[in-house]
């Protein structure tokens, strides 16, 4: 066993959802080891959280640019190797920002940024400084979904026609954040969560498990958001007609008052010569339709599945694996790809088993395409192809 | 026992999927029976299909014209007493036009016209002869469609905010029409389904489905349609944005080119409240979620149904009713309005258990917007309200 | 079209449910029409029940005695050609042994008789008297159980090892034969469905569908029955450890008392190459598992699937077939096979599209042996093989 | 937050499919930390896997028997706190009695041992040392399983009438122990897995969920076992009826060689008033039937479940959770007691959070009894009580 990597965490205090999933994540597999956190972002609360968090065995800090500057100051061998940040969207762009600024590695919760520009220079940023991002995107990482990709970025449903892709939950159809529940606070406020709300929550899940699972990119959308809970600033809904440059076409469903939908991100792909079928409701089975022979139902864990699917497997069949364990395939990549790159190799590409700085452009691309075309009169409004960098 | 109603068929001749489909669906209830038939739209090819289908039990007429005068003469106690009509859709116009004219009840398949000009024409005419005209939607007739819309429309679920309707098939994935399958053939066919493909043939009913349901009408939509399949005229995928009236808004896609999905009709609705789930794939089932407690799952032939779905119930819980059933619930309904009627009772009005003319007008209303969105610069194009009449 | 054949139908008076699956199902396919009943154990109660379901049309008639006196008197065009025997348990073996010595072919309910001793009578009966004898037993005529016996008796599974039935169903979960519930009353009544109750009713049901999809007979039983109903004289659940001729192992579960299940008949089987998993739930699916490959979902009406299931399907893939359809199945084959014989040909075997005295005689031993294992101190019981005749 | 707690394990060395389970669990909530190994039953395999396991951060050692001596000898503040034994079925007893001897507390993976003589002895050690024991049998730690015992050992099922429990799975259907796959070659070995195959390995956990979740006591069993591979000396195959103390009746079934089962563990409990259902295939599901409304579906992470589920719950509705979340339960809930009781809290009791060593001893006194039965000529053989410790 290699030594465990030293990671920091900005954001994801005590009370905090997902700062909670990323510790589990990234405990699972033991390749790292939280050394220290800015918790929050007041200093007392931070101080509070790091006493629970880490305990002793910790460095809390009051502020994440203390933290930042403290570490780099520590002797190498006990510095923080890389950080985690997990503060509402609107601080991940200065945050990671300065983490790079500071030499260290980052895993970026999603969105990656508030606006395209933002997205744009911490791509810049990234390239300059040679460091590893990794952004932390765990549907993709489900054993059933790299399945999926296998076969339809992989040409064996033949040439794509049509997706469909869902992210509907039911979470916040009442007005659940005049309430005192933070999450909701700062998931409906513009100013923590930037120009979308459930477009930037979920709907750029569901645009990038599509992009992953065909390897296409959507080239216009024609968008209708709308905000069903009074008072509400931001969407809290949205449908969006997709065209991708391949031709094919789509539909995206997001939704944060669908009553009933627990997180149900679905996908299906449809091609000339066969289909896939995945929702996070029965993670570890892919449909897959042929048309010229019977469904399939393909199951994480049997030996009938890929390479890829094969390797983001934990357990035999038929041991359920989950959301914990799709999260924890991106810290467990991105640990070896950085392990690898301490060691000397070159920082990886965009096929390294993690979502790249490359994903979070794009996905911020579709998010501000779609809240251009809500307000928009013409039908179709291009996706900034953001390939200049 | 009444004495059986007198039926006659129009089109539906022996290799013609639907018009066994009627037939069955007729006999099930036994409160008609088949006495006539102009099955083809050639003089030979309907006399071969009626000796098969009637026997020497039937009277066999070579056209439509001929049937409709000649059934007119018939001593009252022996003609027909009304008309179901299952030609191609190209054909459904006339023939109504025709039979009501004559002075016969009307049965006809889906969808009503192939313009909004002739639904508007049928249904000025079903008024002026006070006859009764049945549109043969028979998935509107599933106890659980049924349940679903006591919920929906009947305000369970709270103000209604959004509706997801779907029908994929993938029967149309590669050229069918050029192997000989007249189905196939007709159906792609501008000349005999109209302006929209697999919109006329499969949207309408997604339509339909939400209209049913929910209570509600769509206002505007905004389309892309798509033709896959080289050398077909007409779109055989599409997806649509909906804007209801009440402010509702939704996303309805049709396919026939989705390889694996079998006809899979499906409509979701969200409310304030709590939502419903129907999908034709478990058509006895309806999922039912609740904002305040948890999911139900209401089962066709259960005692924890309301009266509409228990009404278009045959059976005890647990033996599936299909689409069949559905189909002879819609015929049952229609059989015992006209016999009232017969009997001295006024037309029923569109809450009598079958759709009526308007569900037509409505149906085409809605395609006719669809196709103009589809070719539009503009995103929002309104849905004839085509209350003049 | 053929001339319709002409049934009558003994017991299933209009509060029947099961007289009225049976004349919906013999409609289904206008093979046969209903020309004459005696439909009640009592004089008035059949006259009343003739009027509704026959109207004018028919022959009513006061008791079956009268009815098939009478109608072998009727001049040969006019008579009835088959008798369908819809009564409580303990009529169908008098009955269906007048009907035969009366020279009428025979449609029977389920299970046969009430005893093996009655079973074997009727079994030389039909023999001697060269006519058709047709055991509605309906499960076995859906389409993927179909699918399932031409994998598993077809030897595509490999040798089978294990058998799962199960009949569960929660109607008799409170004493509802107290509360006046006809059906109730006369299914917990052993007077009149004889020595087992939901043994009789539901056991010999699973029972015969894993004999039918495997092809093998179970040759030794276990039980262990239980009456959880205070009051009622008959178990109403029961377990049973299988031993198959072959060295297979099973194990049947039936009951009356388990809340929430619907009729909710299923089987699995496992071979050393495969399995096969049906659910009543889910009809016209068919789950077949494979050692060496992804499972498969088998489908009704889809182009993958043999030609039994073919032939026992009636629509396009994705219109679901039900309860009625099986049952309609069986009507129809039994219609078939009758019309051959009437011009002429033998009496069809065993393996004629639907169950014979056979097959009542293997389920009334399975029965026997079951009750007989139920008060045994001795682990095994033998199956009678009956194969004596 | 409190320190680590320090783990030893035994067995489970870097191919061992547990021992790798067992980690991942134990490191998700971070409640403990391995820091000493004996991982094999050699000196240098204990040694390899224990380079890959510990790397230079743990303490590795070539024999229990050598760890326990020298962990015992250590510092108080540096001595494993805790041993997890994670060996071969045979070896469960003389390590337990081992460590406890040594006086470290136990998590012991299932079956506990391979005879009930050994886990009434064992029952006695933990008795007398008062130190605390885990069985580490993690189904029952699911949070729709908590759910399920809140509904039926809780009352709200009414009287319970019938069980049915399954764990099928059949990794085992060909060979496999003769290919060297090591899981497959010591759980066929009886003398390493005991008197019982597919009983030990599957059975037991079906039989510890039926009495967990109904909070009854199989009185007598009735066996029947199979062995369907050749040369097996187990079976591995075998169906149960089950008898309880309450007179409630009971199926269960386990099998390794039913091709196409994925570790299926299943229960289904059915009362006076309602029924439960929970599959380990879909396992944040359970299914409550009712008998005077509709079925519910509550699900894992919703508001709409008890407290018992909500404890055992790590994520929000729509996440799933799985295996290695269930068996981390386990070890979070020991660890919380170990905690307590390191604190000077009383040794907890059965309803701690974690199966004890008396559910070792019943699963083990179901076992034998099965295999007792499986061998004898009467019906029902009765389960040990071994209530007198």
């Amino acid at each position: 066993m290699e030594p465990k990597l030293r990671m920091g965490m900005i954001g994801g205090g005590r009370d905090a959802f997902m700062g909670h999933v990323h510790r589990m994540a990234a405990r699972l597999d033991g390749k790292c080891e939280l050394v220290c956190g800015a918790f929050s972002s007041t200093r007392q609360q931070s101080l509070k959280s790091g006493e629970d968090i880490l305990g002793s065995a910790g460095r809390v800090y009051g502020s994440y640019r203390d933290m930042l500057r403290k570490e780099a100051r520590l002797p190498e061998e006990d510095r923080m190797q890389f950080v985690s940040i997990v503060t509402p969207n609107n601080m991940h762009y200065p945050v990671a920002m300065a983490a790079l600024d500071a030499g260290f590695h980052v895993v970026c919760e999603t969105p990656m940024t508030v606006s395209l520009e933002e997205a744009l220079n911490l791509r810049r940023k990234v390239e300059q400084t040679g460091l590893v991002f990794c952004l932390l995107q765990c549907y993709t990482a489900y054993p059933m979904v790299q399945e999926a990709r296998s076969l339809a970025a992989g040409g064996k449903l033949g040439t794509l026609r049509r997706v469909v892709a869902e992210f509907p939950s039911g979470w916040l159809a009442s007005r659940l954040e005049t309430s005192g529940q933070k999450q909701a606070a700062w998931r409906t406020d513009p100013r923590r969560i930037g120009k979308a709300g459930c477009m930037a929550d979920l709907g750029s899940h569901a645009h990038y498990l599509a992009h992953f699972v065909t390897g296409e990119r959507v080239a216009e959308v024609c968008a209708d958001l709308a905000t069903f809970v009074n008072g509400r600033p931001l969407e809290d809904d949205g449908s969006v007609l997709l065209r991708f440059d391949s031709g094919a076409r789509g539909v995206l469903w997001a939704s944060q008052v669908a009553i009933g939908e627990e997180n149900t991100l679905s996908l299906r792909v449809y091609g000339t010569e066969g289909s896939v079928v995945w929702t996070h409701r029965d993670p570890n089975t892919l449909i897959v339709h042929w048309g010229d022979r019977a469904t399939e139902m393909r199951r994480t864990g049997t030996p009938h599945v890929g390479a890829y699917a094969a390797d983001a497997t934990r357990l035999a069949d038929g041991r359920p694996e989950g959301y914990i364990e799709a999260f924890a395939n991106i810290y467990r990549n991105f640990c070896m790809a950085l392990r690898r790159v301490l060691d000397g190799d070159p920082v990886p590409d965009a096929q390294c088993g993690f979502p790249t700085v490359s994903a979070g452009v794009a996905d911020i691309a579709f998010v501000e395409a779609v809240v251009r075309s809500a307000g928009a009169g013409e039908k179709w409004i291009p996706v900034e192809p953001a390939a200049e960098g």
